[in-house]
């Protein structure tokens, strides 16, 4: 079912139920009374990503106080998208709208890969953590992607899932053809590696090549931006391997 | 062949051979001596969407004065890509994100299109120009997309042409995978519509949908913005009908 974007979306960590009574915290109160000017009884959907969405009033039991109160659920639960994906830091400006974007395009989990030619790096966890609740609350999902902390490249394929495909991102692959990759694809479960906006070193691209559980796939005759990569990617695999089949 | 991103690359208007002169601009004099502080003899990459790109040392003939001669030719010119990218505009910010990446994904043509629901305005074709022109001296592309007039998305699709399918993205598709919808077009070249923020009207949805030259296709299950869903479905399109096989 498809998200309602005549109404404000708000993730909230409470337990959602018929009845609920959620108090707005200080950044949802000042949102919805000060900058939406939403008055008593005006409507919301809220989600926590375990009970569905629901749509909730407004009251206002006290000065500065927001109470949201669910009605009814609006949208069951879905399952977290499987795809994980995976991203070298970029650029703080660049990054946040990475991120967004990586959770419109439906990944479930988002992971930092520190490369050898990263020039990013995260500065604040929170920040990218604020980041992905306000990309799900404006693109409708009902799932919040977890945010994993930084690894090291090595470090995450020494201890790598061989169920789950590795797709990463290589301007060095001859064909210009993602689909007869990703659609040979066997392994139902992916992850998609973006890399750095300095590319994979040589030692990297090669060594990741040798892994078994590793499929390089080339996005095209132009070099792409890493946020340019990185929407292209999640389409190509959504499209073949994903939730867009 | 990929772009050298080691060298700076400038878009002329001039033409380009060996020993051509080339006198920088008060733009590029300004980037090439103080912003990039280049001296005498330093390369740059040239290219005028015509004959190719060439490798060019900087002269300094006279105060505030740079002089570009180029040198051999470093890349042959290619050919226009063949894809259309029609869009709705958006709010200033997202619209110059949007047409840089058009230029990144392969667009040869990049065609405004009033829809009834369009937000944005574009408020100077000229500053529209110079977003592609920066994005095509920066992702490598030879060739600089063509940038048409505005028009009515009525007067658009009244004289269109037929050997040209006309794919929209339609947030009301039944199913959620492009990729069936893309491999059965049968026409060798495609234009790709993308709607305003505020997405198509039920009537020009239905009315779209009726012509024969044009295929509606989804973008998943969650709603993409604008600039998002340009990015996924070129990628697509790239992959499934353009450049990128």
């Amino acid at each position: 079912m498809r998200a309602n974007f005549r109404l404000q979306r708000l993730f909230v960590e409470n337990a959602l139920h018929a009845e609920a009574a959620i108090p707005a915290d200080a950044d949802q109160f000042n949102y919805l009374a000060n900058v939406l000017r939403m008055e008593d009884g005006a409507e919301v959907l809220l989600f926590n990503g375990r009970d569905g969405e629901w749509l909730a009033r407004l009251t206002f039991p006290a000065r500065k106080k927001i109470v949201m109160v669910a009605a009814e659920q609006t949208r069951a639960q879905t399952p977290m998208p499987d795809l994980h994906y995976l991203f070298a830091p970029l650029k703080t400006g660049r990054m946040d709208y990475m991120v967004q974007k990586a959770v419109e395009m439906g990944a479930g989990v988002l992971q930092p890969v520190m490369t050898q030619h990263v020039q990013g790096r995260i500065t604040s966890m929170d920040r990218l953590r604020a980041n992905i609740v306000e990309a799900a609350e404006q693109c409708g999902v009902i799932s919040v992607p977890r945010l994993e902390a930084p690894v090291k490249l090595r470090d995450l394929t020494d201890g790598w899932d061989p169920a789950r495909r590795l797709l990463f991102c290589d301007e060095g692959e001859e064909t210009n053809n993602p689909l007869s990759a990703l659609q040979a694809i066997a392994e139902r479960h992916a992850a998609l590696l973006i890399g750095p906006e300095g590319g994979f070193s040589e030692e990297e691209r090669h060594w990741l090549r040798a892994l078994p559980f590793v499929t390089a796939i080339p996005l095209g005759p132009r070099i792409l931006r890493a946020d340019t990569a990185a929407v292209a990617a999640m389409a190509l695999v959504q499209a073949t391997a994903g939730d867009w089949r």
